[in-house]
């Protein structure tokens, strides 16, 4: 099935940007530093999709960078896809054009692939397979 | 119950947008224009959630407008929420910056306000009625 997996969100302050939902009474995890990408987060569940609230940790982080640009905002809509294989391999074939050339393999073992926005109508579009997340 | 309701894509053209979704498998509705909106749309279903792909019909649009200063992408976070008055008065109380100050009524009779940017992390966040919607 291919759902919205979640929404990454570059904000300029966690604190601030967090307080909203938890104002509307939705549940906001820890904050939780991962360093390689430079970025600290705190999830917030939404239905069976997350938001992803994104806070640059340096300033050449690529969350730094994107809100230097354009501000504050949605930074990638991640898609969970049925066969996330095929759909690379078909997506290949039509001329997409992708972030990477492969499948990457993220935290917990998920799969993963960003569609370059240029393909994308302008969104950083990240796919992940469903296969692996049942 | 709170969930992702829709994302509103503000997208140069809505022909190549959407292809990528169509390429990926995914159901994309016919093209319908909102007049007083000033914006032609396709919504795409994704699990309980939609894609909203919006392209302005009018330079002075506020979806153009979006473009002109920030580039592409996701124009608002449409968040259904089980109580909306309840919520909209807790907001108020709290201090929130809200877009109007009522709730408002639109197609199909579905209750939606906006939450100002200022006060949500730099989104534009949309709130709807669950009460109405079930």
């Amino acid at each position: 099935m291919y759902k919205i997996d979640h929404l990454g969100i570059a904000v300029k302050s966690l604190a601030a940007a967090k307080s909203i939902y938890e104002k509307l009474g939705m549940k906001v995890s820890p904050e939780e530093t991962v360093e390689h990408e430079k970025v600290r987060l705190v999830m917030v569940p939404v239905g069976k999709s997350r938001l992803e609230l994104l806070e640059a940790t340096t300033e050449d982080s690529t969350i730094a960078k994107f809100i230097a640009k354009r501000g504050e905002g949605v930074h990638h809509i991640c898609l969970r896809v049925p066969d996330l294989a095929a759909a690379v391999e078909k997506l290949k074939k039509d001329g997409v054009r992708l972030v990477s050339n492969e499948i990457k393999i993220g935290a917990g073992g998920h799969r993963y692939i960003f569609v370059h926005p240029q393909s994308a109508g302008g969104v950083l579009l990240e796919l992940v397979d469903g296969g692996s997340h049942g």
